[in-house]
Order: structure tokens, then C-alpha cells, then sequence
């Protein structure tokens, strides 16, 4: 059956297994001690344009948000987030597993906007009784969103500068930042991210690696003994190179890029092929995933031959219905797919 | 040059790269609701003699120790286990994190004594104070231990009959878990181990997978909500099943009980060549790693050309440091470092 | 000045004074061993006709919300509050340090309804993917909650009954528990509010005493060694009798009703005051508190004569403020306000 | 029946009553904003001779040594304390459950030795797999000890120095610090511990008030935002003036230190006869705790009349037994006892 259930469905692209077959009898040294894992960092340094940034590979993206997170903030505070950003409702508590709030704030298509931030900031502070509240102690975004939308640059510089108003870091949830970097229309780039916040993370899992996520401290403001925080929240890999020989090969020749526009050329297919039959979108967007409005029946005679994710209902007739495409869709799959509609 | 360093210093055992490369391209569900992760889970029961028992899988040892003991603990109970124990000295405080205190007691060669233990409890309980108190509320061993010890099969029940008077989980720590099975003169098998406490896990990332802890509760007895505990924990990863496949091919025609067989003969091969050459042991020892009394000129003159850890002082002119074999080393490995003595 | 500030604004009404002196030079057993915590445990009871009901006793009420509701969730849980719950808004954090995140669910005058929270859970365990979310736990209610308002018997029996559906249980924070009880309309006794929660706490420090909260788990379903939790919880008092005494002097001879029936006294004469002189009311209650809309200009010509709470901007030109009475609240200061309206 | 069995059995010096009765019915701010906590900081500034110190008045001595140590140190961190520690043996677990593991290094009598605690954080330094491990963060002594010995002004000083050295806090526990200032032969004063240390407390509850401890950072040096701290912790009175007046009347006219010296005197007094009599003493001590060695049989009678704490066996026959003075001890009652020996 084709599937267009999420962008982590298959292993990871050729070049990564190759080198990792290639490498399997050299002995390694352990805990990111590695050459891969820094050759892998010097390489990311260059996509970022920041050549002091510190670099550190995490297996996944619950375990990146939570670890970034809590090394962040101080225990009276909390992080700021849109109502429907991944950490405040799919990551089963992890936040605030570590003692911290999540403060969510209204969601626009998934993402925070920068005045509705200020304000918020603005009345915490003004409020005589802020000392028995939680601190705002950061702002999260994903971007991509979990809506699949973009912020513009001047959105992301917008809310960074709030942040900077405050004296509190941003940080980006990059789970699919390869695609959001290769959409169509996007004004963003890796040194602009780099650039627009204090914390980020460069996803792998969705984006061609078995596993691995890729954080980066653009300003070389990793929290003290951040490594010793990882291996405190069992996020240590002992073979951590696993996770450095992959961002290695992925950000040797623009793979990680190139790869990425795959999907992205792929979703605009899909895209057009769904305007085309007059289908409604629950949400515009330009990266790797699309919301589509599909009526009940439609939904359960297409789910019969395509796997895709049921998002919410519309009404009692309809609903939304996400698509993914990954760097592994292949161009027969989409059009499999249209010829269904 | 060569490296007794570890047993982690190398990718994966080729029967796993060709698993990965085979399913590169198929389809899979997230989160572990794949069918690799089932067959695994079915192979493990198996090889347990356990039908009912719950099976998870997990990154690595310190996440698996601390996902694991924070699920079996109350909030106010702490555990026992022996002062050289991996949780005490190496993980940086994650059990901590989680709350709860570890409470240490002596070593004997890296084993808890059931008797000691025993005590321990049985004045816990008779103090009128307790209730100000650490509640000891499970008790953790390594299987080998740090210093590459075992237990015999005497000692485990004896042990695991103290943890069932006092109504107390026995979890067992197994990262080199295949090494200690295969040792030469252990009486204790794997379903005599499944037998024998309430949790264990059967190490991966050190026995030939590139990652991977397979946690068994052999009684079917897993924490409730266990996999929204490890998703809490940020230690699912998306694409599980590159755990599930690793174990299933390990668990397919006894190959991880073969490849660790093979270090053990070359950790034999070794040993027996040190003992020839008059070198004195730490400790003695069965399975994969090998403590060697050595004098310092010595020692700096072979670390010119083998890799291995400098355990411990001895004295002033004498260091005691850590052999360890492992599914990869070649006998050549092993024949040149006995020609260096 | 007069004030109205809030109902801890003075020390203990003089019975307990009296009894502290009364036996300050008895010895007494610590950590609530001695007699009056028994007493006060027995009156208790027997308020409650609860004979079996576990009762202890703790300093304040952030700290008693911390304790129960640690204590009654698993790590995987959280607590469903309104929105303007106290926990959620007023307690920096405090159950988010122990772990458990806080499920808002829309406020109605401070109430939770019992339809949308059978929604909110009959959503979730619907939901597919519910096993990568935070379960809901448990539910916490306060009574009177923070605007001043009372449940029905009819709205907290509705309330219970979806708890017992899904098995989770309901607290009930009761900081000012006496006054609710002792408001007019109301159809709620203690016993009532007994039978019809898992755990409540009787306000003390804001009904008559120095300081003091009295937790009861009215079916003796304490949580396991929760004395051990308190003390773990650094909330357990050397001298607990102090609390003891307190409760004891406040549950002999009804007193803890009498006062908190005269501030609702004191309240309604206030209440008749302000509708006579055509003010509006933020909302309706019936006990201790009162929110009265004010023109900006006459809330700062009032401010310099009388103590009272600035609640929420209303508009530009009006604010709704807060006045409280208490059981030390005297006749002379009610009329001295509505002389100055 | 007499008792010596700790020194909080009894309620609060007369002039504490009286205080807290005098300003009754005087409304007050709330958290710690009001007039008498201001004025004990002050007093406690003065008394200190440290102008610019930071207080902050808690309810009891575990609940302080959870918020002061989980202020202290960054989450990656513990602290090192005497294996008699409070916080090692007799809190439940408090230190822990804020996430933190106590690095416990020998007791000498309750003391930590500044050499071996020098020599443990050298070595921690120089072990290369330090990162793996616990980072020592501060150091917890208390003063007097759980074993009522007292750091002379040398032994401080090097321990103060050993924690400048490796820039980390030093933190006195004084949950009974009065009486240790008050015992004869001490050559630290207040001023002192105030140079000597980076936070300490001031003991209320053990030394004459109901309840009350007096967090003193005396270098103005107290953790950002410690207010809201405390409130996340659930450790904030709303009426905390009653701590406030408390530590105000102690601090009034010496009355701290007078009371505490009547202990010593009354400690004395039963040293002395216990010495005629020939018995041995577990520990030297000089302040208000003394350690018995008595024949079990002895120790029977005794119980009959006189209420003491069994310390610990010290042989078949014998047992050392605790026997503590207080502010409320009457020389009669040390007569009656000494008349029983």
C-alpha cells in the first residue's frame, strides 16, 4: 500500500547505510568522542555560518526538546508555546516531567505570534503578583509546525526580538527544518535560523537519518556542561558516532538539502493535483505536508488503498487529513495517489 | 592500532547491517507497533521460556536503568544496590533526576551479598525512625557486574529470596548480559535469569547492535503505561523499529548468544596468555573483560600500541587496567597484544 | 485603616491562642505523635461522619495541594483544573515541580462543568494516539472556588459521577471550606463534601487559625506511607501539634462554623450594602468574597480609606475588585465601608 | 514524666506568646511583606554584622535544606555531606527528590574533614570520566552536628577555604545553631559563621519559638528569585508575619542567645553529674546534646521515669542513649535525673 502516514516511515537514504557499512570495523571512540561526530559538527558550523556554535547529536525530538528545554530555564520558569506546539500536547509531559510549565499561548495555523508574545510578557511583568507565578523563561516554536506552516523572516525576527526585549532565549523545534528551508517561497535560510534564535535543533529522524537530531547553540551558549546534563537524562548514545557519521553525511554535497527539496517538489505535486480536483486545504502550505479537507466517505474509500493520518473532523461530513511526503516519496506514489482523487 | 577499550567501539555485526539494508524501503509503523519489534518481542518470550513476558526496547543502558527503576519505585523509596554499581558512580546522577535516592551498599567484587542485603532491610524495618527514612523499594545488580564478575545461580536465588520476603522488585542490570551467559563455568542461563528477579535487560549496544536494550519483565509485570513512561522520558524513538529488527536478528538462530561465545574465547585466549606470563588479576573474572595488574613501565610502553582503559590505581608502581573482548576482535587482536607482553 | 484585603490578613481567633498558651509547657511527642493531632483527627471524623477517614494535617495550602496531588497521580498523570484554578495561576509552579502537568479546562465563575470534563475524557481515551499524551489523572476543584462561587450538590454529585466513571479521583481544595459551608443557599454539609470526593483539605490559616490545613481522605484511602511523603516533601513540622491544637480547638463546639458563619454575616450585610447603592457585581456569591464592579475614580478614592483587592480591569473606565471578610471581620468596619460608597 | 528527649517537646518562650497575642488583631500583609519580618531581617543583619545579607523565614529545618540546596545547585550537581548527615539519613529523601544525589564522605563525630573533602573534589577533578559523573556542587556541614559537636574556627575556616578553592557554596546547617554559639570553649560567633559560609540557618523551632527557621545568605548572595522558590515549593506561609515576629522577639534584647545559654548551662550541669557517676560518653559534646553509654538493664529503669532517645547499640550490654537540654529545661529536672543515676 502507498503511504503517506508521516516522513519517518522508511530507514534512511542510501548514503547514509553506505557509510555506516563502510565504517562498521573501525574502532570508534565512545559518547561523542568520536571524528565523525566532529567532523559532523565543523560541517554544520559551516551550513549555520557560525563558526563558534556548539554542536551536540540527540536521538530524537522529544528527547532534544526536553533536554534543551530544562537546561534552559531556571526552575521557577516556564516556556512559552503555542497551544498547539508539539511539547505542550504530544510529548506525554515531558516538560513537565522536569518541573517546568508549558504556557501555551493561542496557536495561528501552529505558530506564536509575536505581539499576543509581548503582551503576555509585557502583563507577567506588569502583574504585582508575577512572584507566585511561573516565570516566562523562554519562547518554543517548531518551524516547520505541527500545521506544516512557515514563519517569514519578519515574523521569526519579530518574535526574536520580543525575546531579546526580555532577556529570554528562543528556541526552534526543527524536527522537519530541512523542509521548511526548501519550500517554495520560504525567506529563511540555515545562517538566518542560526541567526533568529538562541537554541535549535537540525531534525534527522524525519530527514533522511535512522535516527539523530542535531542541536545547535548558534552563539556558542551551550548551558555548562551540557554533556553531562545529556548523559544525566540517559540521552548518551555510548556509540554516539551512529549519530555523527549520519549528520557528517548529510551535510556532505547538500544531501541534507537536496533531499529535502525532493520532498518538498513531491508535495507540491500533491498539492496541485489536490487544487486541481477542487479539494479544499484545512491550512495553506509549502513544505513536505498538506492538510486536505476530504468528505467521510471520500476518506474511507481512499484509506482503503493509501495510508494517511486523520487529523480532525471538520463537521459531520468531513475532515482534515494529513499527507506526508518524505525524501523517500517516490513520484509514481504521488501520482498513484492523484489518479485515486 | 588495536583496542581493547570496550566492547562498544564497534558499528554492529554484519547479520544486522544486511537486516537494515533489506527493510530499507519498506514501510513501517512508528513508536514500536511494527512487526519487527513484535517478532523480537515474540523470539525474546521464547528464549526466555517466558510467554507472557512484557518486552520494551530502549536506546541505551543508562536510559533503560533510569526509565526502568523510576517506573518500579514510589516516590519515596530509593534503591539498593552494591557502591560500584553502574547507577552509583557512571550515570550522573539520573536516578536522582528522577527523584529517588540510591542506597549503596558494600561491594564484593562488584556483587551485592544477599546476607548484607538482608540485614539491611531487616534493620530498616525494625528502626522506629524508618518513617524519616529512604524506603528501600527494589534492589539492583549487574549481570556481570562492572568488574566483569558473576553471580553464581546460589547467590541470584538467595538474593532474589531476600527482594521476595521484603515484597521488593529484583531488577538486573544485563549491558553485557550475552558475555556473562556464555562464560565459561556460569550456572545460570537466560530463563533461569527471567526466573530469577521482576526486570532485566538483555544488552545490545555492547553484544552487536549499532544501539538497543531489550527491557524484559518476564511475569508480564511491566509498569502500567510503561510506553507512555519511556515516551515521557523522551526515550522513544520514531522509528523503533531499527531497535525491533536489531534484536530480532540477535534473537534469530542464537546469534547473539554465538557472537558472544566468541568474545568469551577470545577473552579466555587472552587471559590464559596473561596468567602464563605471570601477570596477577584485579579480580578474577569469566566473561568479556579481564582486570591485569601491571607495572606502570609496562603499562605505558603497550598503550604505545593497544588501546585498553586504566581502571584503577594499585600502587605506586602499579595500575590495574580493563581488557575487554567483544563480538568484533579478531584472534590476530588478541595473539598481538599476548606477543607485547 | 480599615481592610479587606483577604481573610489572612489577622493572626487566630482567641481560642487558639488561649489553648497554645494553655500547653505550651507540656512536653509533647513531635511530628504529629501527640495527643491533639489525635483529637483533632477524631473531631474530624466525626464532623465528616467519616469514622474511618485519614486526616493530616499541613502548613498551607500550596503545600497541601502539592503533597495530594503528587500523591494521588502516577508520573504518566496530570491534574484537571479550571482555568482560573488556583494550582494552575497562583502556585509558581508547584505541581509542575513534582512532575505532573495541569489539563485547564474552561472556568465557569471558577467551576469546572461537569459536562466538558466527561468530553475531555471521553475525547481522550478515544483518541488513538492518547498514549503519547499526558492522562488525565485526577480531577481538583476548589470550594468556594477563587471567585468567591459554591458548587451545587447536584453540579459536584454531576462531577463525582465522571470521576467514578473513569476511575479517577476528585480533591477538593477547601482554603476556605468553612465559609462555603456556611453560606446561605448552599446545599452542601461536610458530610456531603465527604461522601462526595476522594480528598479535600479544611482551610485553616484562612478560617481562624495561625496556620494549618487539615487533609482528609474521607473513605481512609490515604495514599501509601504519606507521612513519609510529607516528610520527604519537607512539609512535616517538628511541633505538628500546633496544628493539631489548632484543629482540635477549631472542631470542639462548632467554632470553626460559628466564625466562618459570621464572616458570611458581615459578608451579606456588605453584599446588601453595595446592591441598595446600585453597584454591579463581577459575579454572584454567596460567601466570603465579594467582586463588585467599580468606576476607576471611585476605586481610587476608596483605596486611600480602605484595604481591598484589585481583581481584573473591567473597561477603560471600570475595575471589578475584591472585598473579603473573615472571621475577625467587625460589624463597625462593614458599615464604615458602605458609609464611604 | 521528665523529658529530655529532644529540644522541640515544648511550645514557644513566653516572650514569643506574648508577641504573637499582643499583634493579633493588627492586619498584616501577607508572604512575608510585613513590618515584623522586615524588622527580624534587620535585626538579624545587625546581629550577623552583615548589612547587606539576605533573609527569607522558613517553617521547619528539612523543608529549608530542600529549598537553600536545590537553589544552590544547577541540575547536574550534588552536594557533599558528612555520612551522618541530616540530609544523608533523616529527610526521606528530600534532597533527592528535587533531583540531586548526596555525595556522602566520612563522619568524624557528625564533622566533614576539610582534607578529605579537599581530596575527594581533587580527585573528582582529575578523574577524565568526570563527566560521567556527579559534579560535587556544594558543601552541607550542620552546626552543631547530629552527633552535638562543634567545628572549631580553624576547622571551619579550612573547610570554607577548601570550598573558595573549587568555587563552591558552603552551606551551614543550624537547625540548633544557638546552642552550639552558647556552649563554652566555642571560638565561632555569629559574625563568624557569616564570614565562614555562603548560606547558613538560624534554628527557631529547636530554640524556642513554635515553629521557624532563618535562612541567612550573607553576602546578599541569595539565589534569583528565591521568593518565588519558596512559593513553588509550597514552603510560603501566607501568614508568614508569625515566623517574622517569632525571629523579631528572639532577636530583641539577645533573647536568642540568652535562652540558649540557659541550655548549655542546664547541658553542663548534667555533663558534670553524669561524669562524677562514672559514666561514658559516646561523644564529647559542649553544647546541648549529650551521648550516654548506659548498661542496657540501666537504661530499662531509667525509661520508667525519664523520657531520652535511644542513639544506637554499642554492645550486647550496652546502648548510647541521647539526653537533650532546651530553652524549657528546669534545673529541677536535670536534679531529678542526675538523683536517678
Amino acid at each position: 500500500m502507498i503511504s503517506f502516514m508521516s516522513d519517518y516511515t522508511k530507514g534512511a537514504c542510501p548514503q547514509i547505510l553506505q557509510k555506516l557499512i563502510a565504517i562498521n570495523d573501525e574502532h570508534m571512540a565512545g559518547y561523542s568522542m568520536d571524528v565523525y561526530c566532529a567532523s559532523a559538527k565543523e560541517k554544520i558550523q559551516v551550513a549555520c555560518q557560525k563558526e563558534n556554535a556548539d554542536v551536540f547529536f540527540l536521538s530524537g525530538g522529544t528527547q532534544t526538546n526536553q533536554n534543551v528545554i530544562s537546561a534552559l530555564l531556571d526552575s521557577y520558569e516556564g516556556v512559552i508555546c503555542a497551544s498547539s506546539g508539539h511539547i505542550n500536547v504530544h510529548e506525554a509531559g515531558a516538560i513537565e516531567l522536569t518541573g517546568h510549565k508549558v504556557l501555551s499561548l493561542p496557536s495561528h495555523g501552529g505558530k506564536l505570534c509575536a505581539e499576543e508574545t509581548e503582551k503576555y510578557l509585557s502583563d507577567f511583568h506588569a502583574d504585582e503578583n508575577r512572584d507566585h507565578a511561573v516565570y516566562p523563561g523562554m519562547v518554543y516554536i517548531s518551524h516547520p509546525t505541527e500545521y506544516g506552516t512557515l514563519y517569514t523572516k519578519k515574523e521569526l525576527s519579530a518574535l526574536y526580538a520580543v525575546c531579546r526585549t526580555y532577556n529570554i532565549p528562543l528556541y526552534i523545534d526543527g524536527a522537519r527544518l530541512g523542509y521548511g528551508l526548501s519550500a517554495d517561497g520560504t525567506d529563511l535560510s540555515l545562517p538566518e535560523i542560526a541567526d533568529l534564535c538562541d537554541a535549535f535543533y537540525i531534525g534527522g529522524t524525519k530527514v533522511g537519518a535512522l535516527l539523530g537530531e542535531a542541536v545547535v547553540f548558534p552563539k556558542g551558549n551551550a548551558p555548562k556542561h551540557f554533556f553531562t546534563r545529556i548523559k544525566q537524562h540517559g540521552a548518551l548514545l555510548a556509540k554516539s558516532w551512529i549519530l555523527g557519521v549520519q549528520f557528517d553525511t548529510l551535510f556532505t554535497d547538500d544531501l541534507y538539502f537536496k533531499i529535502a527539496r525532493h520532498a518538498v517538489l513531491m508535495a507540491n505535486k500533491m498539492r496541485e493535483g489536490f487544487f486541481q480536483k477542487g479539494y479544499a486545504f484545512l491550512v495553506e502550505t509549502t513544505a513536505n505536508q498538506i492538510f486536505v479537507v476530504l468528505e467521510n466517505e471520500k476518506m474511507k474509500a481512499l484509506q482503503k488503498e493509501v495510508a494517511f493520518e486523520l487529523w480532525e473532523k471538520v463537521d459531520e461530513n468531513h475532515s482534515a487529513v494529513r499527507f506526508c511526503t518524505s525524501w523517500a516519496t517516490k513520484e509514481e506514489e504521488v501520482e498513484s495517489l492523484l489518479a485515486l482523487l
